[in-house]
């Protein structure tokens, strides 16, 4: 068996794992007809609004191909489709799962607190599974037809390997950045929206049914939350596990014999072992007779991130046999000798290529599942109740709306260091150990986890939902605290992964940035490129990138304003239109609200992906015809490295920002500083709608769209090459 | 007469013009009794907090002079202390201007609108002009002293009059970050503090005098929108203008005759004809019959402005004789041959040198001109009521504070949009023309009109001050609304010169780096430093660098919440110790107040300012230490332009974001979206709130600290080789 099935194998275990535990959770008690008609309106809401948006993107996605194939082939189009089409269905069937999961889980919270916990985390799990599952098979199945079926080779002249890599991860991310940033318009329009018609104008309260925008507030966790976050994740991981494909393609080109092709191979073995760890890691989940919900979500993460160890070790000693072999180049005196008689040193690559053994590459994944763990916990720190951040919000809303933001503002801006410190350390450590190979490895081990992870945030919107089927439907107080308690740790695990996923990011920038200089230089090799601080246009295209995120955080934040209003307006007219709405005698039309906030997020959510895909080639074309090709490729490759600097911070600082409002609030309600209906709790529903599009919209969709930059970039050397 | 007299000619009639204009002003008829009281309780106030703020800073200041001392020689210590001791005295004359102008604007408003325009303008054109002529004179004097007087050669292996200017640029950065940050925090906690108190709890209005922290108030408006101010715009200008001296030194070391001389000289002529131009300027703000008062505001630029374009070009034809001459560098093939046969080349700093005429740095000077005119223009249009943004905010209040602060935070990331591309074209533009040299041309043109830039501005305290002076006073309700309209302009020039200074840093952080580099290759000729955007520890040093605006804007907005915090609890328990005060029947405490706002602002500014000053030493040493010193040199200086990349926008969102708001609520109060006392009215004084640390603390500070990042580098730098 080659090790690419192996590989292959354990990608299909995380379906059978989908499929088998998918049999559980709906073979479950669906409540009530009451419990069972409500969720019938949100899964037909969310379907009606994922239809829509595929259709769109899949216009888009169509143009999108022809253009791939008209300029790198068939095969690359091809590739493209498949990232594409199963970043689709990743984020469909999470979001499938989730809407039947939503009304058991409240079913299930009829019964108890853990019962409610399984289910619903069983649900994340699922689509936890799917989306790393998917990942794997997509590049492993893809790879292993390319040269095992199809017979190209790794390591050449022939480029269509790495070609077809490449577009099979620009497909999943250009899905994932609309998937993000049209759900996230969708839910965060739809929440604030209800929000401010609802709770602040009717004083009802949250998901009331006589709020004509409930049913699209509970659509928009599931198209939000869930679908756009699968997309994303799985985007995430295709584009870490093939830029380390990619990197080790063409830096250890000619690394002898079978070993080239077994180091192509180890990053999805890493990521197949993962989801083995993963699957077991779910079982750990488990109250143990307390009520600490976040601790239950940490044994199941600390028991996959232990079982990961032996796991990585195992499959790096399958692959490379010996691991203290020397592998890529051997430094004699201040130039890089590559072992076997390289060129890639005459190239001009020595500066990237370093000796690393088996063991180095194994100290790197570990420093990524510590970097993971890491990440979790500053973003606990601050975005839980228990720590000062989000205690320094709540008690600054004592003083009003004003200082309630004012601190809110701070500690996002604050909450940049700490991840940023653990990025930097992470890039020096691995770099040490094993140069650019090794950063490539410490993401890849980050991205291994994602089963992990995903389960973890797909399990927030399902309890979300659960709650508010509970209070829709009428059931017992008592139902709607356990899902108040089950949604709680929400903001945090749903932060975590966002921190996770641009973290990861920040070091994957590091991977495609070298596979783009190393690309220039063998598709460009007389051309003296200066990537130096020193050249001006290097400068130009750094604050051409740093400016990207936050002109695309700006578009997104307006969206939701927008459509927001819009929200608010249908909702006033559908009460002033029918009084009984409001006296409870009538049903308002939910349907009408769904469709509006549909238009608007689909409408919405083009422009800004678009920025990012057309940028990076206005910005080489621009620049080319001021100063010349070289510095074109300069200042394309800084804009590449300026979007990461800047997003990197945008997004993290709107994330953990936008989570600590929300939590805020929540330690408000839970009896602080006056409680629910006191002044205090005003100011932080302020905060709570401000952090919103915050953390829901713009913050996330950063990560596909850094990505989305670099692929670009990636393919337009490959172009122009050809 | 030598070329650097005229220079020191020209500055000395600034001195003169503020002299002369200062006492006109104080000639004035300064109201009655009362209002003299409360100006003369702002000034003891103000008076109070800058002498505590100063000895503080002297401690501080001293401290760092022995180490410059030791490190540099007594001639850096020299240069640091006149740097630092003339950025106070620019401070604090502005300040004594602008508490004395205060109340006899509000005297001059009782005549009419153009009396109060031409009091409160030239009060603002007094600190305008010492500005620009204390910097200037700095500079020149010292420089005349250092070549002419002490003798010490320019251009060859003493570095002593380079390291000097250098010295000095620290000096009048290290003040003006304390001055920034602590005025910043004081004028914020205080306006933060009283309106919580008073507007929010007590009902009270703005300027009511039984607020407690109504002085403490308006003696902000002094001490950060004034003094810190100024001290701000003198460092930027002593810093710009310095380092393209420094540059000139270090580039064209070799240029034959009196011509390097000439070309050292020439920034300090610019500066001094553009002063010139500024002063007629000055005279040419006028009604003209109507109320149009940022009309009247423009024709006294657009003059100063139109009249430096041949002032400057006498300027460059005095220093260069013939325009059209050579100077730098002459490529042959790819490299750049130096004229006159200097071993530039041979350093590697071929790369550096364009050959240029005077005409090329005349349109570079030009080109600045017009960078700063679509600055000003753009500003206008992002924080102006008559535009879009503005107007977005204010419609968004309708829907409540949640939407306010979110269209307000969408409008403060977009509008980083335009500034950023003026600046990219500007910096693509001045480098076709005549390289690195030509980049800091056009940053010194840019900085010449300083004069003119910080008299619109120093304008809006004075007027400020009047509105309440006028209110505590009782005087007429047509009073208030004159010095109300004179306000109304305030916020929009007030952000002009913050996205000034921080667009003008955007160009001389490129000159600063040039400095850096091209100091690195002098010191350590044999490091072979690797700026490569393709070394790791580059990417570590952007992260780092573009971290620290970050963390930095964290550290101003929690001071600003908790020092505003402090105010509440003082005025709530002079309020509750004696009913009479409510009661107008006995007079607060109002120095008890000044007095908490002074310390606090002192405690908070010391940590932050620090920040910039160790980052730079610490970065350097500790990647050294892991990864040689060749990776600490290349992380420094990646480190320097992180700051820039990230700071720009974290500056520019944060000052025309803050602007915007504070104008989204004036616009309601003119009586759009339902006027004073709507709801959309208390929403927007919720986004006022959150927009004034943003906008007068975090933000313009972020200035100083790039700044103070690159010169500490440089000194860090001479420090290590010596």
């Amino acid at each position: 068996m080659s090790l690419v099935t192996i590989a292959i194998a354990l990608g299909l275990l995380a379906i059978v794992y989908g499929f088998v535990t998918s049999r559980q959770v709906l073979g479950a008690d669906a409540g009530t007809a009451r419990m069972q008609e409500i969720a019938g309106a949100i899964q037909e809401g969310a379907q009606a609004y994922l239809k829509r948006q595929y259709t769109t993107i899949a216009i888009v996605g169509g143009i999108v191909a022809v253009i791939v194939g008209l300029f790198l082939g068939a095969i690359s189009a091809i590739g493209f489709v498949i990232g594409a089409v199963l970043s689709g269905v990743a984020g469909f069937i999470g979001m499938n799962i989730s809407v039947r999961s939503n009304v058991r889980t409240a079913a299930a919270a009829q019964k108890g607190l853990q019962e409610g916990l399984t289910l619903a985390f069983r649900a994340g799990a699922i689509t936890g599974m799917l989306v790393a599952g998917l990942a794997l098979l997509a590049i492993a199945v893809f790879y292993w037809y390319l040269t095992a079926i199809a017979g190209y080779g790794i390591g050449g002249e022939d480029r269509t390997v790495i070609d077809a890599l490449v577009a099979l991860a620009f497909g999943a991310s250009l899905i994932s950045i609309f998937a993000r940033l049209g759900g996230g318009i969708f839910t965060k329009a739809a929440d604030v929206g209800a929000d401010l018609v609802g709770k602040v104008e009717a004083g009802i309260p949250e998901d009331d049914p006589r709020n004509p925008a409930v049913i699209a507030d509970n659509v928009g966790d599931n198209v939000g939350d869930c679908a756009g976050m699968a997309a994303d994740l799985f985007e995430t991981y295709v584009v870490t596990v093939g830029a380390t494909m990619v990197l080790t393609a063409l830096l250890l080109a000619d690394t002898a014999g079978t070993l080239l092709g077994n180091l192509m191979v180890l990053p999805l073995l890493i990521g197949g072992a993962c989801i083995l760890t993963s699957i077991v890691g779910t079982y750990a989940v488990r109250l143990g007779g307390g009520t600490n919900i976040m601790g239950a979500m940490y044994k199941g993460f600390l028991v996959t991130a232990a079982l990961s160890v032996p796991a990585i070790w195992f499959m790096m000693q399958l692959a490379l046999g010996d691991m203290g072999m020397l592998i890529g180049g051997e430094p004699v005196g201040d130039v890089v000798q590559i072992v076997d008689g390289s060129n890639l040193a005459e190239e001009g690559l020595s500066a990237q290529i370093t000796r690393f053994t088996g063991w180095d590459l194994f100290w790197c994944s570990m420093l990524g599942l510590v970097i993971t763990g890491l990440i979790i916990w500053i973003t606990e720190y601050y975005t839980g109740t228990n720590f000062r951040p989000v205690r320094s919000i709540a008690k600054a809303s004592e003083t009003g709306h004003g200082t309630n933001v004012i601190q809110g503002l701070a500690i996002s801006l604050e909450a940049t260091a700490l991840p940023t410190l653990v990025i930097v350390a992470g890039i020096i450590i691995a770099y040490q150990l094993a140069g650019l190979i090794g950063i490539a490895y410490a993401a890849t081990a980050m991205l291994a986890l994602a089963g992990m992870v995903v389960a973890l945030d797909a399990y927030g919107p399902v309890t979300d939902n659960a709650g508010g089927i509970a209070e829709m439907a009428g059931l017992d107080d008592a139902v709607r605290e356990k899902t108040d308690a089950l949604d709680a740790v929400g903001n945090t695990t749903k932060a975590v992964t966002k921190g996770y996923a641009i973290g990861s990011a920040g070091l994957a920038a590091l991977v495609l940035f070298a596979a783009y200089t190393t690309d220039l230089t063998h598709y460009f090799p007389n051309l003296d490129v200066d990537f130096s601080l020193e050249n001006p246009y290097v400068i130009v295209g750094l604050l051409l990138g740093a400016l990207l995120p936050y002109l695309f955080g700006a578009m997104g934040m307006t969206a939701v304003g927008r459509a927001a209003g819009d929200v608010v307006k249908d909702v006033r007219d559908q009460f002033s239109a029918d009084p009984g709405i409001m006296a409870g005698t009538s049903k308002p039309d939910y349907a009408r609200t769904v469709d509006l906030v549909t238009k608007a997020a689909i409408k919405e959510m083009i422009v800004p992906s678009l920025l990012p895909v057309l940028t990076p080639v206005a910005v080489y074309f621009v620049i080319t015809l001021v100063a010349g090709q070289q510095n074109g490729f300069a200042a394309l490759g800084a804009l590449l490295l300026g979007v990461i600097v800047s997003g990197l911070f945008v997004a993290l600082s709107m994330t953990s920002g936008g989570g600590a409002w929300d939590n805020a609030k929540k330690y408000i309600e839970d009896g602080n500083h006056g409680g629910k209906g006191s002044e205090a709790h005003k100011a932080a529903v302020t905060g709570d709608t401000v952090g919103d599009p915050y953390k829901d919209t713009a913050g996330p969709a950063v990560n596909p769209m850094i990505k989305i930059t670099n692929i670009v970039a990636l393919l337009l050397l490959a172009a122009l090459a050809g």
